[in-house]
This record gives C-alpha cells, sequence and structure tokens, in this order.
C-alpha cells in the first residue's frame, strides 16, 4: 500500500500529491513551516491525513528544543499547523489530543527527552490507530455494497487520504476484493482534480475496474441507471448530520436523492464535530481564483473574470443514507445516533 | 459585436474558437473537408452557429461545381457535413433548408450561376435570419428577468453560438442592458471549459459583470440564496419538452428544481425537433477520452484510466420552467405548447 507520510530521520516524508499522477515525488519536511505550506498548497491533503500530519508536526516543532524552548516551541507549531486549513474538523481534533499528550507529560514533570518522545509516540498512535480505522470502515461499509455494484466517489478519500487504505475508497476497494464491485466511477473533481489525479491513480494501481467523468457528468450516469451507489469522505459533520465534503458532494448527493440511489459517508469519528450543531457553523475555505482560471501551465479563462472558489461545500443531512465509522453503521435519525457517537470516539 | 463566421472570397472565414480567450485566431475554410473538421474539432461549435456553418458549407461545395458535377458535388457536401455532430437538431434543419433551396432552383431549370447564387443566398438569409432571431429571443426572455438578478448560465450560447448576440447569452446581454443584471455565474463547462474561454470572455467584453466558477460549485451557491434564475440554452428539443444541452445541464436544471429557482431554455424554433416525442430519441454524441484525462496542455489522470465523455446530457420537460423562443415564451404543459410551435417555423 502507497505510505502518503512517514516520519524519518527527524523529518516528516510525504508523496507530493501535487506531482501525481505524472510523478511519485518526495517532499521531505524538516521543519514546521515547511509541512504547514504543504499543508496549505495540498501536497498533503485529505481529511484524517491532515490530522496525522498536524499530529507529526508537533512532534517536530519539539525535535530540537531545549527545555527553556519547547513551551514556546510547542505553542509557536500548534498555532501556525492550526491555521494551515479551516475545514476539516481532524486537524484540530489530532491537535488537541497532542497538546493533551504534552500536558500531561509536563505535568508529570517529564525530563525534556521523555516529553519528545511521547509527542512523537502520540502521532504515530494517532497514525497507526487511522490505519485500524479505515480497516474497520472498509469492513461495515463493504458490507453495504451489493454484488455487481457500480459506485460512484468523489474526490479522493482513498490510501491518499488517509493513515490506511482509505475511508470512502477503503470501503471500495474492501467490497472489490469481496468481488462485489463492477465498475467505479470517479468524480475527476474540479478544480484541482484529486478524482482525475489520485482517485483514479489508486483504482488503478489496486486493478479496480475505473472510469472517469467530469464531475458534470454524473447526474446523467444516474439518469440512466447506471449508478448503484455513492460513496465519499468527509472533512466535517455536525450533530445534526450535515457534513463538508470537497466542493460538489452537495450536487451529487442532491442527484443521488433525485434518483433514489443510496448515498453513504464514510468517516472516522474524528471527523465528527460533536461542537457544532449543523452544518451552517462549519467555516468553508475559500481558495485562490488561479485554481479555476488555469490548470497547469494552461490559462483557461480571461483573467478579469471573477472566481468563486469555496473548497468544500455542506451537504444536508437529509441527503445522507448513513455514515460508515470504525463503530459501525450510524444511520438516521442523525439527531439521535450522532449524539451517541460522542461516547464511543 | 463579435461575428463568429463571415463568408468572404469565396472561402467560410471561422473565428477558431478553440484558441480563445488566450488568442483571437481565424480560420479560412476553403473546403467542405476544411469546414467540416472545423465542426468536428469545435473550431466553430453552438447549435445555432453549426447550422449556419453547415448552410455555408453546402454553398461552398458548389461553388467551383460546373454544371456535369454539381449534382455530386452537392451531395457530397451535405452528406460530409450531416455527419460531422449528431446532437444539435440546427444542423439537419439548415442542411435541410438548403436541399430544398438547391431542388426548387434546379426545378425551375436554373443556371450555373444562379444555382450557386441561390443557395450562397440561403445561407446568408439563415445567418442574418437567426441573428434576428437572437434579438427577439433576447427580448421576449429579458422581460423574465427581475432587477438586480444573480444570473447562471452553463455552455456558451452567446455571439460565438450564433449568428447574433447569442440564445440565453443574449437573453442576458438584453437584460443587463436594460439594468437588470447584479452578476452572472458561468459554469466553466467541462471537459472543453467553453464556460471558462467563451462565455466569461463574452460577459467581460460586453462589461457585464461576471463570475466564473466550476461546474460543481452550482448547487452549492443556490443553497445559500445566491441565484436567482437559471438560463441555459439547447441543442435539440424533443416534442414533449425534453431537451438535450451541453453535458451537465441536468444537473444544473435538478439543483435548480431542488431550490425552486427558475430554469429557462433560450432556443430559436429551428432547435425543435417536431418529429422526436421525447429526449429519449435524442442521439448523445460521445466524444474522446483525451478530452477528460487531460487539461489543457497537462495530462491530469492515469493514461489506464476509462473514461466516460457523452458531449451532452437530457434534461427531462418537467425540470424547464419555461422556452425562450423568437415567436415568444413557450409554457407548460409542454406536450401542448410545443406542438402548436409547428405552425409557426
Amino acid at each position: 500500500m502507497i505510505k502518503p507520510i512517514e516520519w524519518k530521520n527527524d523529518s516528516i516524508v510525504l508523496i507530493d500529491q501535487r506531482e501525481l499522477p505524472g510523478r511519485l515525488k518526495y517532499l521531505n519536511c524538516n521543519t514546521v513551516e515547511k509541512l504547514a505550506r504543504a499543508i496549505e498548497t495540498l501536497a498533503v491533503r485529505g481529511a484524517p491525513l491532515i490530522g496525522i500530519a498536524g499530529a507529526y508536526g508537533l512532534a517536530l516543532g519539539v525535535r530540537h528544543s531545549s527545555k527553556a524552548t519547547i513551551h514556546k516551541d510547542f505553542t509557536t507549531a500548534f498555532d501556525r499547523v492550526k491555521i494551515t486549513r479551516p475545514t476539516a474538523v481532524n486537524l484540530f481534533w489530532a491537535l488537541e489530543r497532542m497538546k493533551k499528550t504534552f500536558d500531561a507529560i509536563n505535568k508529570k514533570g517529564g525530563a525534556l527527552p521523555e516529553i519528545k518522545e511521547a509527542l512523537l509516540s502520540e502521532a504515530r498512535k494517532i497514525h497507526t490507530e487511522d490505519a485500524a480505522t479505515c480497516s474497520k470502515i472498509g469492513k461495515y461499509g463493504s458490507a453495504l455494497i451489493k454484488p455487481g455494484s457500480r459506485l460512484l466517489t468523489h474526490c479522493n478519500s482513498g490510501a491518499l487520504a488517509t493513515g490506511g487504505i482509505g475511508t470512502a475508497l477503503g470501503v471500495i476497494f474492501t467490497a472489490f476484493k469481496q468481488g462485489k464491485v463492477k465498475m467505479v466511477y470517479a468524480d475527476e473533481t474540479r478544480p484541482l482534480l484529486q478524482g482525475a489525479r489520485l482517485t483514479a491513480w489508486e483504482l488503478r494501481q489496486n486493478k479496480v475496474p475505473a472510469t472517469l467523468i467530469c464531475d458534470n457528468m454524473a447526474a446523467f450516469l444516474m439518469a440512466q441507471g447506471r449508478i448503484d451507489c455513492v460513496i465519499v469522505g468527509a472533512d466535517r459533520i455536525a450533530l445534526n448530520g450535515d457534513f463538508a465534503n470537497k466542493i460538489g458532494t452537495y450536487g451529487v448527493a442532491m442527484a443521488a436523492k433525485c434518483h433514489k440511489i443510496p448515498f453513504y459517508v464514510a468517516a472516522p469519528l474524528s471527523t465528527f464535530d460533536f461542537k457544532i450543531k449543523t452544518g451552517k457553523q462549519i467555516p468553508i475555505e475559500q481558495r485562490k481564483p488561479e485554481e479555476v482560471r488555469s490548470f497547469g501551465k494552461s490559462v483557461t479563462a480571461p483573467l478579469d473574470v471573477d472566481v468563486y472558489n469555496p473548497s468544500f461545500d455542506v451537504t444536508p443531512a437529509k441527503l445522507v443514507t448513513a455514515f460508515i465509522t470504525e463503530k459501525g453503521v450510524v444511520k438516521p435519525p442523525f439527531e439521535k445516533s450522532i449524539p451517541a457517537l460522542e461516547n464511543k470516539k
């Protein structure tokens, strides 16, 4: 399996996902600033993976600290990584977990090497736990997939987005191994084409039958009866079941509802934000106009045209058939089933 | 106003729309084959404009004919142009009109120069009539637009798609001159980006406030209450009101319906196919995988991934608020109002 992130020689080594599928290039982040920029520029992306990257980032931030500087270094790293991207809650969840670890070991009066080791150990734990979580999501989710299924997914929620086999793609990979997947349609996912560049690549690497489509073709496929099930990941899920995911997810969910096609959201508990009641409270990242006006080296629109470029949208809970988590499948009414998850976190 | 097509010195001179917005380059078609390839490769596109181009193509096909070859030359040109693109019905309508003219002048025993002149004259007439038609569509359509409107359109149905100011964009330009347009959101329209390259360009050329979005952002804008009205063109309209238009139109129409936003289709009578009952009978052109696997000059997906690339989709009549034609606004029930149009054609 692909390893999108590794801790090596006091550095965070990332696959530079901006270069895929053309080149498998690795990025060596030996400073917090380099890691933060890798997150901001989407060299590393995917809600669970951003959480893992953020956790390693805090371990990195204190790696060369002295007893005198470690508190300031930790806070500086924490504050820097925290502002990289606003929507996926996994980042904040991971940072808070690292902070708890840091506070606990300090409270116990841990020595400098112990503090550093505790942070690295916690980051590794977040990483390996996510791998196990993905496998469980794959197990629970694949039970929902019927033999001969033609599945549709949006953006990338695979090994490149997580510490394991992926969330939505993890379900697809698991169902594929069970012989139940006839075809996976991958939305290309404009503007940054994570579907074309990453999902299509992961599917083909794993020999899964895959068909790439433009985002605007999904509804027409559904109208022709060619999609049996939609499965996507998530960046933040509210208490009522509204959820943020890559821009375009809302349109896909609406089309699935109109065609009576099951619409599943696969995500770990770390993607649930138990502090917010509805999707209206999810901050939506706005990105640069250049992402829409151009691609690669091609400028494809007049430079004086305005651009609206939200990185995510919010899909209302009523369009979701079920959430697939490492604790099982979560069904409506979400106002009850989601709050009940908090104790399991 | 932009002139996307002109007859000059026994040639058809086209704006090469593949080069926009980067370059305003003209393409000189002095043979039917060159014109046919220009249509096939989308150097010239847009349902009404393809009709006009096809008509000029038949005039061109006999331009150097002798009395002995003119019948064969006409048939050869007719058969070649006819197979360029299958979905937009305007092409077949224009070719049939040219054939009627050809048959009539032959029946009358017209001399060789008379026949040639009759064909060129008919092509010019189709061209100038379309300009007048666009203006009428603009007039009728703009009456439906409320002051302060934020409009959404998909693909390009402007001066670059017609012989005049455009169909859907013609309505927008007219409403803009009336001071009623606050903002036009243009779907970029993957895979060939006619929205980003052509619509955004036309809007800015005419100083209309324009915001470019990826196709997958339209539904989210609607959810935020930021779209008052959707207006698109069409490539073929069936008797029951189902219609084919650029891929992605169906998803936009569905989203508009879900958000209770008026959805208008602006098209001349030549876009109505009175021979077919429903949208199921409309042939949908499938285009090359490379259009989806790459973006501009960049290859953006693994080369071993399959691609589904229909150039059009079919939107069911129930999602259409009204059709805007040169004969007025056509409202439901379409099963009655559309057949009644045939006598006006």
